[in-house]
């Protein structure tokens, strides 16, 4: 490492990481403290130009310790899963040459150097949406590239699971499997790609964030309760996920949407199910307004499935108060979002463009400009013209209109960075 | 049978039978149109004298056609459950005879007559109190009292067994088991008793009504498509229920309230674990405010029981909108009453008297005489006092309290039938 007159050096990366929302879920660890996990899991990459954590990280001679900002608040880096992530990365770290600003630092120099990463996540962290999934990806992509680690992504999925279970999967674009693995020390526990994200470009992905409050059982502490206290979840694990793992890889290879879509309704309604099991019963459809919203949904999307005979939507839920829904193709995205603001129009004052976010294509499709278009909507076909419909003004936050999407990218621009090229600070 | 001149005799019988709740619920059948369960069951038998089915039963040579009232208004007999009971107890009547009415019936002259069965539920129908239960059993149990059908309880509870499921479970009192039998003709799914009600009369039960609404989804067809689609369920009946059976007898015999609580609350939740794990998902917590007052309740007693270190009081939900709460015993049934009173407070317009029925010894023990002494109630001990505490207003129908009771009796007043013992017809 030069030192002479250099002391002022930073050395950045900019990263940008997709989240991803699980199909078969991951539940339940066989190892806390490695996140290993009692069973294989599939997830779809969301495309991060709708959802995305993008992560500076920057290296300096002038940073005494390691820091870390999450969304402009600084963050405590002294948790087990940062300090796992950054001492595998350190290890795996390499000689650096920047020729331009004359710095090297070499394999050796690593241990010493302190490291800087500023996060922010363009949607509502800890609201369900996999937000530490695409930080802790992208936090060990980023430092990876800064740091010249040489391993391939799949190394990569496995230090970035030791921060966060799920992140390992958004690793990767399109659909990916997380192999559980059988090592005790985790080694074999990775992500791979199934198929990258134009395979099966088709699908629409519409979320419904109900809420953006934090949710109230954390997932660590509600999957350990499970594990511990479910009669059900080891007969889940063992016996009915090794069945749909197989069966999920081979809708997406078909891109058989009947398939996909009732194996993916069905894995969240029973990830709910071993939830409840637990004791105490974890609801994680937990207060009042997420519940009415999310059970209006499934049974929405149920009614209207049955109606048209083969599946037109999958519905998802994770732990947070949001409703995942993927439909089949672009027509029936335009109709299932006709749908979803009827059931769900705005509240009067709100803007068209902050109710409905992401790809505004699909609400053109729905031929909804304004919303007054949204007042006037029908009811739906599947709905029985006898008895009055309720509408639920103001029950959903937003929609976010998105698909399945690329896996992280180092971003070049500088202007993009999110620190400050002299400082090494949050820009 | 005589004929000369006495073709206006009616001869009737009056019964009285209990409602069960299950502790170690029955999902699933085996075979449908007998009704042979996948996994043994144990219930309380509710005490009759706040939760009964009274059924009066006659026989004249005037009937033409079977006939039966129920709550009122005549039903089809026509269904194939009831037709299998009426079928089972024929073919097992006897001779009778009435001395002081003169009336002689040979045994094989039942074939040919013909009954009216008048049935009064204290309770609403089909809310999820098992009416059917009650129901079905008090006809069978008067039926065969009137057809001098000498067989024991035990091969009456098959038959009832057959007319619904539950029903069998209510042929006795206290602590009941249906053990679900390996005979294909069901011969040996029967009921047997573990212990009669003074076992364990310390408990007390007090049931809270959220709504008197007809559940929406039978038991009958969610239970089917629990079997056919519900990866979990065979699991639970096969693995999971039958160690349960062990320790709930065990917990039974020894009145070991913490491990009878623990059973029942995991029994409750793994049951809606199940449904929810059906393809569609089955809510029996189903419309918005059943649902927030059952989650409170789960909520609430989690805590509590949390609170005092040792379980105070178990819950368990069946398929209607009603919370049944199992209190170790009348000290903590009063404490229990006055939080739920708490949280649950009646309209303004209500009369204490009809907003907590049954048993009214509780109400005295928890010191309240008048509404207003509901209005002055404390927060509970185990809630946090820096955070403001919502009561639910409204939104409990009203509450039952009650405990373990006896079997069914034949009630031999006959101010108590609900025949005219001239017309054969409802009172």
């Amino acid at each position: 490492m030069e030192e002479d007159g250099v002391k002022s050096w930073v050395m950045a990366v900019t990263a940008q990481t997709p989240t991803n929302i699980a199909v078969i879920k991951y539940w339940g660890k066989r190892d806390e403290s490695l996140i290993l996990p009692i069973n294989d899991s599939i997830s779809i990459t969301l495309d991060p130009a709708h959802l995305c954590t993008t992560t500076s990280v920057a290296v300096s001679p002038s940073f005494t310790h390691d820091r870390m900002w999450l969304n402009g608040k600084e963050i405590s880096l002294s948790g087990g899963r940062f300090q796992n992530c950054l001492r595998e990365l350190r290890s795996r770290a390499n000689d650096v040459e920047d020729v331009e600003k004359g710095v090297k630092i070499a394999k050796k120099d690593w241990d010493n150097m302190h490291v800087h990463i500023v996060s922010y996540n363009n949607f509502p962290t800890a609201a369900g949406l996999a937000s530490s999934a695409a930080g802790l990806a992208c936090l060990v992509f980023s430092l990876a590239k800064l740091m010249n680690v040489k391993e391939d992504h799949s190394t990569l999925s496995a230090i970035a699971r030791q921060g966060s279970g799920s992140a390992c999967r958004s690793l990767y674009g399109g659909f990916v499997k997380w192999i559980m693995g059988k090592e005790e020390n985790g080694s074999d526990s990775i992500a791979v790609q199934l198929a990258d994200e134009k395979h099966w470009d088709d699908l629409v992905i519409i979320i419904a964030v109900v809420s953006s409050r934090q949710k109230e059982t954390s997932s660590t502490s509600g999957m350990r309760d499970t594990v511990e206290t479910s009669a059900l979840v080891e007969h889940r694990a063992k016996v009915v996920v090794p069945k749909r793992i197989i069966q999920m890889e081979e809708a997406i290879k078909n891109r058989d949407f009947p398939a996909f879509a009732a194996l993916t309704c069905a894995d969240s309604n029973q990830f709910h199910a071993v939830a409840l099991d637990t004791c105490p019963p974890i609801f994680y459809m937990n207060d009042t307004s997420h519940r009415q919203v999310l059970f209006l949904i499934i049974s929405r999307v149920e009614k209207w499935n049955r109606f048209e005979g083969t599946p037109q939507v999958a519905y998802t839920f994770d732990a947070g108060p949001n409703a995942v829904l993927i439909s089949r193709d672009r027509k029936t995205a335009a109709l299932l979002l006709q749908r979803l603001l009827f059931y769900f129009p705005p509240q009067s004052e709100t803007d068209l463009n902050s109710y409905v976010i992401g790809d505004k294509t699909i609400l053109q499709d729905a031929g909804i400009q304004k919303v007054d278009d949204i007042e006037t909507l029908a009811p739906p076909p599947e709905t029985n013209a006898n008895i009055p419909v309720h509408r639920y003004k103001g029950d959903v936050s937003y929609f976010i209109c998105t698909g399945p999407g690329r896996g992280p990218v180092v971003l070049t621009d500088e202007n993009q960075s999110l620190i400050d090229p002299k400082t090494g600070l949050p820009k």
